[in-house]
């Protein structure tokens, strides 16, 4: 298999796993049908759908390849179809759904190299496009945006963005430098799940001092 | 009248509409005058503004005739003046409001088919520009979007914005074209509303399997 | 100092302002250190990049030069900090934010009268720069804008940028009119928290009449 086509079927699977959030969270809401189908959508092409319009980089992949929105929708309603089992899955989907992070940030982060920008810029972008999907789902479900709540995610896209663009810089070979990144972000997050590590939280109340837990 | 003029016009008195719902939905939050224009123009013109911001197509139409921003934010103002009678006028207003619907997903589609996006793209764009004003002002008041949970609204967007597309695909002329699919998902949510036609909800709770309702 | 230099120090402020307004919202949300900086930078940041998007105008100036990023997240985290003596600190801390409001709406018209569009556009961007960045705090925190609610402050950004535009039309010179606007704006706007200044509010509920206060 060809390297351009192994980066865009983990992508790919990315983007499902992505659908299959929203949809979930679209069902925790009681949904119809049709919103499971858009906060599916939003929520796979949302990161990288938000990257491109702050760059200015038209046109949008799925308005150029609109195959991978029908593939969005149509896991959005399977996920509809499979939810009763889903809990029994509900490891494997953790797992699904680490790869699509780690694929987002090196995704986001390449992309926006390739667009000459700087490497700063290059790893902002990479978070954009690995936590900001999830983010737009949470304001469409009206709830507080989990990932800055929860387990390690943002900091993860932050990290493994920075492990490319860093590998990138000392022109370490492409297909290692996408293996070393994909699998420290993917790593990374499923031992941030399974030893419960998140970043300090902020506490801040009107009536009483701020302080860090 | 000139079949562009009628189109105009229907268009206008879509986004008149979308203003007042967006005005109602900021007094339901107890929002002040500035709020209520604030929500009723993102409503009237947040759909086809993330139509165009989507497709990359600049200037925005409320940027280069700002004329339309004006008429918004009047109508959101007189919103408040006529709110003691808006409850008799109720059904007025959903027919209006149906309207405009049909228009919004008709006029999107026609919009991206100009631009020479494909079909698919065109429906896709039919229904963000007759859903996502309502959308986003939820979003904006701090609810779960309704269409997304009432009365078929966005199928009926999506079937418009097909039918106009195939329609104009066998060669149908325009005005005739314009005459079904606007009479077609005017009738169609009328009739949603008249008969409480939903889409089958996704109920989703972790401590339960989902099941479609 | 030049005239340049001083709007751009001014607009710093701004921007640090607005960074730390998001970072204690974050922090009533308790999230965590990440969701404080995104919050903070989507707060500072998110006004002028709306306003960019809208216009199509590329790229970002935080894209361009990713320096003000850095010092918004450094912002960010500042306030975690010196959160347990910011009560003492909320009289300053409101002038700072006054003077941002001024600042963003000057600034916003400004830019928008250099890429050539009109005088109204001008002020509606105005009002989108110092107004849309507590929106979208807002709206990522899961509460209804305040903007919308409180005290004056989105009447502070039209009635600024409108001052702005009309002494530009009549030709004044710009370090006056910059000496003017921002006075006014940052005056109006203290003034307005001093006395509780609020527009009139729209209360409409279903099974009431919608009435003014």
């Amino acid at each position: 298999m060809h390297q351009a086509e192994f980066i865009s079927l983990l992508w790919l699977i990315g983007i499902i796993a992505e659908a299959m959030t929203g949809a979930l969270c679209a069902g925790r809401k009681q949904m119809d049908l049709f919103g499971v189908v858009i906060i599916g959508c939003a929520t796979a092409i949302g990161g990288g759908t938000l990257r491109d319009m702050l760059l200015g980089n038209y046109p949008l992949i799925w308005v150029e390849n609109v195959h991978y929105l029908l593939a969005i929708a149509f896991a959005s309603l399977l996920t509809v179809i499979i939810a009763p089992v889903m809990r029994y899955l509900s490891k494997l989907f953790l797992a699904i759904d680490a790869l699509g992070l780690a694929v987002f940030s090196v995704v986001g982060a390449q992309k926006t190299l390739m667009l000459d920008f700087n490497p700063v810029v290059a790893i902002v972008m990479g978070v954009v496009t690995g936590v900001f999907g999830g983010v737009i789902r949470d304001v469409l479900c009206n709830q507080v945006p989990l990932i800055f709540k929860k387990e390690l995610y943002a900091l993860v896209a932050l990290l493994t963005a920075s492990l490319y663009i860093a590998l990138s810089y000392y022109g370490i070979v492409e297909w290692l430098n996408l293996a070393i990144s994909l699998s420290f972000g993917f790593g990374f997050r499923m031992l941030a799940i399974r030893y419960h590590w998140g970043m300090p939280k902020f506490d801040y109340q009107h009536n009483q001092d701020g302080e860090i837990h």
